[in-house]
């Protein structure tokens, strides 16, 4: 038995196959935002997205070093209390899920199966990483720094534990970040604890959790999730690695839910529409807001944010009046001028994919 | 339009049927806990499972009451800072989902799909109900108490404030609580934020969240969640209300993981096999293994719990030393006899169904 007989190639399914139970598991054990809890400037500790590759390792922060290797002058290993005894930062980030929306493709990429839940707002605590970067001393060739995790398993045949890079530049940013907590307590074992990497403004998988290591390299990594959390139409392309968010407005689904469609049903009347909306390339600048499934499109009214990398509050009034269907979308702009097309380029692995979430809404009679 | 128009019966999938968006849905929402945090003698916050029926609501502590009214003498109302004030308890109590194991049923009934992972343990902060029930004073005939969330929705054209009663010896239950916290800090929003009801022992359905009134009434109460959450055959059927968890016995899938299948995958060599075991009938007095698909079983070790209604750990070393496939599963018995049948009644709503959980395992080539 070898590992290609229980890994097995990256795949889309076949034209009208729904949801397997590989999917439906990781479903079950991953999980999205509930959409009402954008209600809260900062998502509640355990309502943020999750997704975890392989199993969540039991940590022991007592013993937890993070070594900082590679070609550098001076290798450091540190622990959580050193790291703690350094300047420490808080700041509110929004993370998505690169693959968020995935499930809605046609064809769909056979992964976990977001619709558009796979977001969150925290606010997370560390310390800046550039500083232990300029310690260490990195060599003059360095071109990448890898991040690796201690989260192991196998994927798509290649055994391996997580692993990710930045650029140079990239990881010198000042507000990368390695982080112990969030929302004010540590970070729970499944964000991460005792450690992770935190790059405001990139998809999720570049905040590699349990964060063992940081190797400086002379030549660009391509290890697997470079290669896997990648825009491409066929399997044998090069691909381009995904790096920063792009922008999306999401609506909080007004009045109360069906259990089991989760529709939404409304009372004839005044209502607010509200959500939020983010951008990893620039600020949100504007928001536009749909009540007949695209047809016509209203400004909203945006509201502050919690900082650059924090999603932005958006409003408009709804006054509606006549029973019957509606379509509730919104759409996100930002200073880039960088928008949601209304026709998605397609990619295999359904990622950077930011097609409006359509909230079906019946009006009751009165 | 009416409710009726969009929140349609409950229904069993067809023959062939695969997992629809609706039940995509409430899985990408809702969530199970990654079953390798059984690891944990307590589950992580925002680890444990959540159910939401409808939307979680945004409450404000500040004037949270919670109505104790209906057949009593004096009708209280109280505030958190007056529970916060009486005899505070804390209890370490496993939960699991009525609806746990019910994507694999077949037929399989149309709602929340779980796998195995719809269980979590917590250590729950609040007061005991019976003080206050004395102190209102029931009326000599009342037959239940009434227990309302503030979670508002439709479920098969019932609108609805989630409701589920206790018979008035299960309420008096010196442990059953209203909880206002778990693992140390408030409950997080989607877990009933400000108060909930705990009721140990019992699917986690009776455990309201949310509660805002607690009514006590002179006959049996017929709400939707009570017939909802019963034992049927057919629609028509009268049902039998859950109440009891019944045994089970989960085991950490063992090795490491391939991220799509999430199969494990094992080198030859000594392992631990472990898990977790609970029953709300009585004290899990065995755990039974097997590692060849149900053929042979052997007794696992038990470890010691926390308290009478947490899980129990169990262990079982395993060597391995034939390459090939393996499935692992595990089975509980308690002390009043109940274990987990190989043969599993189906009922409608795929409730109290311990079929074992099926881990499948590659043990590689050396």
């Amino acid at each position: 038995m070898s590992l290609s007989d229980v890994s097995l190639p990256s795949r889309v399914a076949d034209e009208g196959e729904s949801v397997g139970f590989d999917e439906l598991g990781l479903a079950a054990r991953n999980h999205g935002m509930p959409l009402e809890l954008m209600h809260h400037d900062v998502t509640p500790l355990g309502a943020h997205y999750l997704l975890t590759h392989y199993d969540i390792p039991f940590a022991d922060a007592g013993t937890w070093r993070v070594e900082i290797d590679g070609l550098v002058d001076t290798p450091l290993s540190v622990s959580l209390d050193e790291l703690r005894a350094r300047r420490v930062v808080t700041r509110t980030v929004t993370m998505e899920c690169a693959g968020n929306g995935r499930a809605r493709l046609l064809p769909r990429p056979v992964s976990q199966p977001w619709l558009h839940e796979a977001v969150g707002t925290m606010t997370w605590t560390g310390t800046p990483l550039a500083p232990l970067l300029e310690e260490a001393g990195l060599s003059d060739d360095v071109v990448d720094l890898v991040f690796t995790g201690a989260d192991h398993g196998v994927e798509r045949g290649v055994e391996q534990d997580y692993a990710r890079s930045l650029r140079v530049p990239e990881a010198m940013r000042e507000d990368v970040l390695l982080v112990w907590g969030c929302n004010g307590v540590d970070l729970p074992p499944q964000h991460g604890f005792p450690l992770r990497l935190l790059v405001p403004g990139w998809y999720g998988m570049a905040s590699v959790k349990w964060l063992r290591r940081v190797e400086a390299v002379d030549t660009p990594f391509d290890g697997y999730q470079m290669r896997a959390y990648a825009l491409r139409q066929r399997p044998e392309d090069e691909g381009e690695a995904l790096t920063r968010i792009a922008p999306r407005a999401l609506v909080i689904p007004p009045g109360f839910p069906d259990f089991m469609s989760r529709r939404r049903v409304l009372r004839p009347g005044r209502h607010l529409l509200q959500g939020r909306a983010w951008s990893g390339w620039a600020e949100v600048t504007a928001v536009e807001v749909t009540v007949d499934g695209g047809a016509s499109w209203s400004p909203a009214g945006l509201g502050s944010t919690g900082g650059r990398w924090a999603w932005r509050g958006w409003t408009l009034p709804w006054e509606v009046t006549e029973p019957g269907s509606y379509v509730v979308s919104a759409r996100a702009t930002d200073a880039t001028g960088r928008t949601q097309p209304a026709e998605q380029p397609w990619n295999r692995g359904g990622f950077a994919n930011t097609s409006s979430q359509l909230v079906d809404v019946t009006v009751l009679s009165a």
